[in-house]
């Protein structure tokens, strides 16, 4: 069967429910488009593990902080239904704001302490934006499985969060970030970069790992571990400007002092107005 | 087949998931114990709608803005079970405080606008606590249909618009309010009052009434429509304490100076240390 694709919540529910009739595990990918290899995993290891599985495209209006983030952000839907068709998607919920949003919005959820954290500082409302319209697709869905990205580690945290928190009877399922062979983390926001912003922007994970490596041969003490890396940043041109680089607790997303326990390397910088985030888990060698 | 107990989440789930392969429709009744003729008829109406009822018996402390009124809400555990057994419950879920919350709650559900008038300029934080647990419940139980009281006319406006906000699926079923033969609208705390209380309470009612005689007769402003309920209640004697009185829109409940429109009478007094609330839903007989 050839994939589908539906803009209307009634249309989505429909296919859905015909497919649970059939006992198909129903597995939900949600996504704002502009897909690109690391959205192309997500829906390869949902066909891997659901009988019926949906790609929800919809560039969600109440996360954006600024309307030109929101205006600027690419809508490529031609390419996207290729991706999502190679790689195997049942169907496409593609609605429009007015289809989620008809009315007022009164209903948020929020995830407070993890929410407060790392992107939260610097994006207020964004991550009440996120749960709520992933809340809404989940129920939309009625999926048993959805997949989101590691690269979104406060998201991916927050969504885990609030799924354990509301009894929601759903698996979260985290698929690992994928890079470009230099190390650039996968984002749609990346052809957004001028080419020597793009050439500069692998710094931003090798960053990361200078953290980790410093972590690893024992320089515990957060301050000192994330000095290399920073001085490593202010050296490259064009610069990239750090909003943070944190070192979190990896349940409350807490900034930690000293890192004694498995834990969050994240980081968010601007290349020109782009803004980039990726993280790296580190898993601590000693107690 | 009698009547199940349960108290844990897999176990509901369990029941619930092995009614819905024989295609029963599950019909759910959220209550807090304490039961009376107005849950009686919830179970009695889902009973007649649904191939499986669960009836919730769950005094939820987050939704408790004193803990004085937590620990002496009445909790009839023995008696409960008896109500919901005769009015055709499958299964009751009485689970713990741990149960429920078994960690920190981080997340919450909040409904703007609908929640700050009328109860919520009083109770603060109530139906964030309301709202959260009722996702929980919905979300353990995955009803088909749950069964609200009329005469919480802030909650079920609450849920009714959280469920569409959310795009929950599951239909709110509005019951009407079943009153003593005097007219008093039944509540778990009205066994707390004195005699004198008790046979001064019907007061609350016939002041609704009251208001609603006036706005017939084309007192449609609120200010004077209120004016001879609010002169009989300070005559009665033990004399309540008005907390509010309000004429509010049916959608956002927001108060309304003039009724040009359907519209919902409401009231809550305070009778010694027991608060009591009520209200009467009044339809413009002209636009």
């Amino acid at each position: 069967m050839s994939m589908r694709v539906v803009d209307s919540i009634p249309a989505i529910r429909a296919l859905v429910s015909e497919a649970r009739k059939t006992g198909s595990t129903i597995g939900l990918v949600p996504t704002m488009g502009a897909l690109h290899a690391g959205h192309r995993r997500l829906v390869e290891v949902a066909r891997g593990e659901c009988g019926f599985v949906v790609v929800t495209i919809f560039v969600n209006p109440t996360q954006f902080n600024q309307a030109s983030d929101f205006e600027k952000y690419p809508r490529t839907l031609e390419a996207d239904l290729a991706v999502c068709a190679e790689a195997g998607a049942d169907v496409i919920f593609a609605p429009s704001a007015h289809e989620m949003y008809p009315g007022p919005q009164y209903t948020t959820v929020e995830v407070s302490t993890l929410g407060e954290h790392l992107c939260g500082k610097f994006r207020p409302g964004h991550f009440r934006g996120v749960a709520t319209v992933v809340s809404k697709l989940l129920n939309i869905a009625q999926a048993d499985r959805a997949y989101f990205g590691e690269k979104d580690a406060q998201q991916l945290a927050i969504i885990q969060r609030m799924v354990a928190d509301l009894d929601m009877a759903v698996r979260i399922v985290p698929v690992p970030t994928v890079r470009e062979a230099d190390g650039l983390a996968m984002s749609s926001r990346n052809v957004r970069l001028s080419a020597e912003e793009r050439a500069a922007a692998p710094a931003v994970y090798r960053a990361l790992q200078m953290v980790a490596v410093e972590l690893t041969a024992g320089r515990t003490n957060v301050e000192e571990a994330k000095q290399a890396a920073l001085a490593m940043l202010a050296a490259v041109r064009p610069q990239p400007k750090v909003e943070y680089l944190d070192i979190v607790d990896m349940v409350t997303l807490a900034p930690l002092a000293h890192v004694d326990r498995e834990a969050l390397i994240a980081i968010a910088v601007w290349m020109g107005d782009v803004r980039l985030i990726d993280n790296l888990r580190y898993a601590a060698a000693r107690a």
